[in-house]
């Protein structure tokens, strides 16, 4: 019997610090202690249920189970968004867990631990042990945000020579600009103003333009992939003219409602709207070898793992002043 | 110098007798005489236009230009939505010259010629010799209609093993099932009424849901993959239901306005929207050798190639008659 403090959402959306107890350690269950987390935009849409947040984590392993078969105590692990899948149906099979029927996901099962938290207990085959090359705080937001984009531009086969626009320049733009540039991609970055501009080029991006009450967008060379990685839908009337023929687009944003595109250009040219989530693990720990080999790393802001850190970081993130993804340390650390 | 027979549009919808002049066959063009053509939906959109419509069209060479390499006068050929390309662009030379920003398109160019003709003169390069297997009339609604849909399925490789739903059964959705089935996949159409049911099945489905009024559709095992052929768009609440993980919509209707579909499930299943228009040469020659190989032929009604069939093969067309290709054929055969 193990018991830890995890931080929860509330109907009133206040933080609250609370504690959850898990029996002795089964099968391939692996006990964390938690070293880092990511700040989410999906931690926000949970704010108001009663479930522990977080899904960004990074942590050292303090136990293992009877049946862990290659971690050991003092590894270094992270997790994302899914904790188990069946193991055995045609997504399991194919390396798309993600897509497993049964999959345990963030908001969907196991709303009693998370990675805001001191301790998380997870199935061995669902945590990715880290690279030497990143630390467990730089680690963190490449378990959600990282392994978002990084499926996108992978699992979908962008080529190395495509024109790759990234809209927003937050937790997922920031990293998407960086995987795409380290792919050898020609990078385009679009975000409100120009004040992410200088840091947007630093990252990787070849041009940026800035669409704050812009009608009309001349880009020249027109895009082969889009990443949409602002929290509301763009307005299609201005990004549809940018892409090429035969080019995709990924809309990330998680958002309510329908999802609308001017259709005849869409047929005409031969667009693909492309549904995508998080990685399955393979490439899960493509991504995390990628980052490591090829220097990318989060930009982030630092919050203590307390109620108080925790709501600090959530109101950055909702005020629009982060720079550019969260990560919450252990009180001893901030 | 040569002179030919043409059926256009009109303000009014009427369809008009004109004649086309062309100069002596210059390059790699070819003379042809006219044997059949298709009546599609895209001619009903043009209708209203001062323009030459048809664009399935079917003939027997007459007379070769000086560069033409393979054709020969007496041969047998097809030709459909596009004829001609830049040859050098990205697309042309990728094997997607449908995408090349220089395509000379039906309702776009050439508005002095169609296949409501007695004749056509058109580039060597986008003819197709028609095999031996299919009659004139045969090939003809193959060369929108089938190409359409076998470039769905092929370009954006579709897995025999799939399950493939077709929503329609008209010219289009007739041609798909008996397409999806010969790959061997597992096909599933869907309908208003049951009125089509047995056909749908003699067609090569093996299932098929009527639709009309229906809230719900339980289906069982979800579509990997599902063709929307209906003049309008579905209603997507009924059929985002019935996708699976990772599958794919090909909207091949055409419609205008905007395609709208609930947001989330979209993201959450992985679903992709695949903008998809007629075949580039190498599959279209593909989808005719298949179509022979595999005994495929479109069901059809022979009108007059003149005024009076042309007006009353569409008024058909329009009224939900046809079963399921109209071809029109020259007056002394008809």
């Amino acid at each position: 019997m193990v018991s830890f403090t995890v931080y929860k959402g509330s109907k009133d959306g206040s933080i609250v610090k609370s504690s959850t107890s898990k029996s002795d350690l089964k099968g391939d269950q692996v006990l964390l202690r938690v070293t880092a987390s990511g700040v989410c935009g999906t931690d926000e849409h949970y704010r108001r249920q009663d479930m522990v947040l977080g899904h960004e984590g990074c942590g050292v392993v303090e136990a293992v189970g009877p049946a862990v078969r290659h971690l050991k105590k003092g590894d270094r692990v992270g997790w994302g968004y899914e904790h188990d899948s069946c193991g055995t149906c045609d997504w399991c099979l194919s390396g798309r867990e993600t897509f497993c029927p049964e999959r345990a996901m963030y908001g969907f099962a196991d709303l009693d631990q998370g990675s805001f938290a001191t301790h998380a207990v997870w199935k061995e085959t669902f945590l990715f042990p880290l690279p030497g090359e990143l630390t467990d705080e730089e680690a963190a937001p490449l378990m959600c945000g990282g392994a978002t984009v990084f499926n996108a531009l992978h699992m979908y086969d962008i080529q190395p020579t495509s024109r790759v626009g990234v809209i927003g320049i937050g937790g997922l733009g920031h990293l998407a600009i960086q995987f795409a540039a380290k792919m050898g991609c020609d990078v385009v970055s679009f975000s409100g103003t120009d004040s992410k501009k200088e840091e947007a080029m630093k990252l990787g991006a070849k041009e940026f333009f800035a669409t704050k009450g812009v009608k009309e967008l001349n880009i020249g060379k027109k895009v082969d992939c889009l990443l949409v990685t602002t929290s509301a839908q763009p307005d299609w009337n201005l990004y549809l003219p940018l892409m090429a023929p035969d080019s995709v687009i990924f809309p990330l944003s998680v958002a309510g409602g329908d999802f609308k595109v001017p259709y005849m250009p869409l047929i005409l040219s031969g667009i693909r709207i492309q549904g995508s989530i998080v990685a399955p693990r393979l490439i899960h720990r493509q991504m995390l070898e990628f980052a490591a080999r090829n220097g990318i790393k989060p930009i982030m802001m630092k919050f203590p793992m307390n109620e108080a850190g925790i709501t600090k970081a959530m109101k950055t993130l909702n005020d629009g002043e982060m720079r550019y993804r969260g990560v919450l340390v252990p009180e001893q650390k901030a």
